[in-house]
């Protein structure tokens, strides 16, 4: 099994710490900090709960951690070490010392530092060639990114292992083959973060609204394509070249208090956008709306299901909207109790589509899931009631896929009560796309107790209303395909 | 019907056309470019596509979208005149003179002009109370953001009518009251492109590394939280105060061009760490930490979906991962062909969970949907496959949820094939977290020609591959559950 050192521990290090060890490496900690543990055990428990589900195939099975009293013990025999300890060039350059007498010769020296150029590091060291920079961003156990500086000193081996380490962890080693202070993203957070100041300081804005305006707005775009692929798109047809010129002027405007830019020359232009079509031009412009929109939506449907940021405002759009869509939310909106309820009216999103071109199967049961949890509202089983601990959970359903749903469809799902007494709820959904039946869902759920997780009665209101719903659906003819068994003769 | 007025077409004017449109408003068109409405209708075209989809809830029925000669006939009677024309502050005065003779006197004016103030749009009206800055972002029809900048001409009236309204179509106004060049946002979209452009210019980094140092990094976590709420969590316990004073001296270090630097003072830190405190103090550091890492899993994986960005890149890392996690990706690489296939070794991810505090019923259904994807690419059935006309639908599916899932249980899915030859393959998808047994799922599918999108023979390497797995599988037990029905007697 490999072995890395992380020297300095605190968010960085514990960060880079758990990347390791939840990608299967022995990680050794040396970390003065008598607090050193506490402080990686938390970020490690923040590691464990989101970095092994992010991807779809599981990580290994976790390495060792342990720590140590020296540099010597943490070093000797690592495959890789990983610097973190803070900004001062003296204190990094002491570590440095100390690591090098012990570590072995082929070993990777990686410095978290967000402001020292590589040089700096290895500027009066023996043995510079095995120091690089690969500077991380918190949370280091979720953002891929690595900014791997590397100067003249280091072989390409050298820089091969790295790159292959740091991928092998699930990372992106961004190679800057030209160093300068804070490489390259800290030279945007720094120029954002002193514009954001004079604003606050101007009092333009506070902190909330600064936030706002960047992710309602921009902060979305860039998490898919970054700066300059965005404005790509925002050239539309006519392209890079396009989109500069229109933007050139602007230069000189007295935007921001920052005002030293760099001239406009046709020469810039070129070479911007011939490094923007190199980079993207195998991409027309409506295939890059495309994808970006699919980006967008996919991203804000993610924060809606935590009900955050964009989700959130999307969230209140919804629920302001629920009764001009025709959605009951309790059993006395219901116009007649006698007919199925309208339990989705909805239209299929860009992300419930799979490479078949049409709504994936496990979204015919994600509509018919809210669905469910739409009953429940009408039922009165509604947040409030499931904070305070009662909830259904669904035992067993009977999906059938009778016809294709593209994205864009509008469908609406119809819910009838086939059985609801006791701790019992036995739902037919019932999905259209107008007229047209796509898919049937039969599925049986039971009251629960949330504190044991096991089946209980449900409050006197809520079973009442069920079975009020229940009688009224009585008269309702069976459904044709209720029963039914997979693979059963039709 | 409520009718606005798009003055001025184009990318920004469209798509304000279609926040109007989709959210059931008529919208009259203006604009002298001959190509206005071609340009319009792409713009439509992809707002139909992603944000009906957006929401969870139908949209009202899509008003009327009229074409018109004259600006008089495009705002006479509307309730809402949205002014895109090019940023020139002489045309825009003229633009606004001939609104007003026609339009109704208590129609909201708002322009989507990114750098005049809205003073300089006033100047020299007769009614300029009714003229707001409403600036938005493209696209429009998906990202929520508008910037509402007002002046005191503009009476409390005006502003609730335009907040009303820029809310009533699915936007957030962010109403600044005090005005200044180029509002809030854009003044750090061109911050960061004269950064930009410097590092392109002086050859530390291309378009492209400059985009994948955005996307990998940062730019996913802007699109949650934002620039404060990100730094307040990453100060940690110590809060937005400690995280200043330590990012504090760095203002002075020679980071980015751009050296115009407010004074580090001690009311600045209080300013600021106040305003922090009013937005986010009622949540604990450790609470900001999980909900960041909730959104950041959720995006990544959105953008999983998509195969880009964080996302294709975490697709990758999974893909290498296949063999080491026993995931076989042909039948050849299967050890034992009687027993049943590992078609899922995974763990629940942080996004998989819902209001019960376990993995939702819908995403059992996904994990045995993409266990029928292996299995799919098992037999032969792969993309390049898909890609050439063939694959699987599903027909029906019977779930039965036995025990519950975590976010962060390792669970694996074992297939066995019951019934595999001509068009049909029946699977038994069963997932275990550990010994544990969680979940069973009874699928059976078709194979399809994706062109007639009708049932059809497969391939004879598939059908053969897929005749040899069941045939290896008959001597298996038939397992328990097998052609159950929801509701029947156990």
């Amino acid at each position: 099994m490999k072995t890395a050192a992380i020297i300095g521990g605190g968010v960085i290090g514990g960060g880079w710490a758990a990347r390791f060890l939840l990608n299967g490496w022995n990680v050794r900690v040396f970390d003065p900090d008598p607090e050193a543990e506490r402080k990686i055990s938390e970020v490690l428990g923040n590691a464990r709960r989101s970095l092994p589900g992010l991807g779809n195939v599981a990580l290994p099975a976790e390495g060792l951690l342990t720590f140590h009293e020296t540099i010597q013990e943490a070093v000797e025999g690592a495959e890789w070490i990983q610097e973190s300890v803070p900004e001062r060039l003296d204190l990094k350059q002491k570590v440095y010392g100390e690591m090098q007498a012990y570590c072995a010769p082929d070993a990777v020296i990686g410095s978290s530092t967000s402001g020292f150029k590589p040089s700096q590091l290895q500027d009066g060291r023996e043995a510079p060639g095995q120091i690089v920079v690969t500077h991380p961003f918190n949370p280091v156990y979720l953002l891929p990114l690595i900014e791997l500086v590397t100067t003249e000193a280091n072989s390409a081996g050298v820089i091969e292992r790295a790159k292959e380490i740091i991928s092998g962890i699930g990372m992106y080693p961004l190679h800057l083959k030209k160093e300068i202070d804070a490489h390259v993203a800290d030279r945007f957070l720094e120029a954002v973060w002193r514009e954001a100041l004079w604003l606050v300081k101007d009092g333009i804005a506070t902190t909330e609204e600064i936030d706002n305006a960047i992710r309602y707005g921009f902060g979305i775009r860039w998490a898919q394509m970054g700066l300059f692929d965005t404005y790509r798109v925002a050239g539309g047809e006519a392209g890079m070249r396009h989109f500069m010129a229109q933007f050139g002027p602007c230069l000189s405007w007295p935007w921001t208090k920052l005002m030293d830019v760099p001239e406009f020359t046709d020469e810039l232009v070129d070479l911007i956008a011939g490094q923007s079509d190199a980079q993207s031009g195998h991409l027309d412009i409506r295939e890059m709306e495309r994808i970006r929109d699919d980006n967008l939506v996919g991203m804000m449907r993610a924060l809606g299901a935590n009900n955050w940021g964009a989700g959130e405002l999307q969230n209140a759009h919804d629920k302001a909207r629920m009764g001009e869509a025709g959605l009951p939310r309790s059993i006395d909106q219901l116009k007649d109790l006698s007919q199925p309820v309208l339990t989705q009216n909805r239209v299929v999103p860009l992300d419930w589509t799979d490479y078949n071109g049409h709504m994936n199967e496990a979204r015919y049961l994600e509509a018919f899931s809210e669905a469910t949890d739409r009953m429940m509202e009408i039922i009165g089983c509604d947040a409030e009631y499931v904070a305070n601990g009662g909830s259904y959970f669904t035992l067993e359903t009977h999906v059938r896929y009778l016809d294709e749903a593209l994205a864009g469809d509008a469908i609406q799902v119809k819910t009838q009560v086939i059985q609801g007494e006791g701790k019992k709820m036995h739902l037919w959904h019932a999905m259209y796309a107008g007229e047209r039946l796509l898919s049937t869902g039969d599925t049986l759920l039971v009251h629960v107790d949330l504190k044991t997780r096991k089946s209980s009665p449900p409050a006197p209101h809520i079973e009442a209303n069920l079975v009020k719903l229940a009688e009224a659906h009585a008269s309702l003819p069976a459904p044709e395909g209720l029963g039914r068994a997979t693979g059963a003769p039709r």
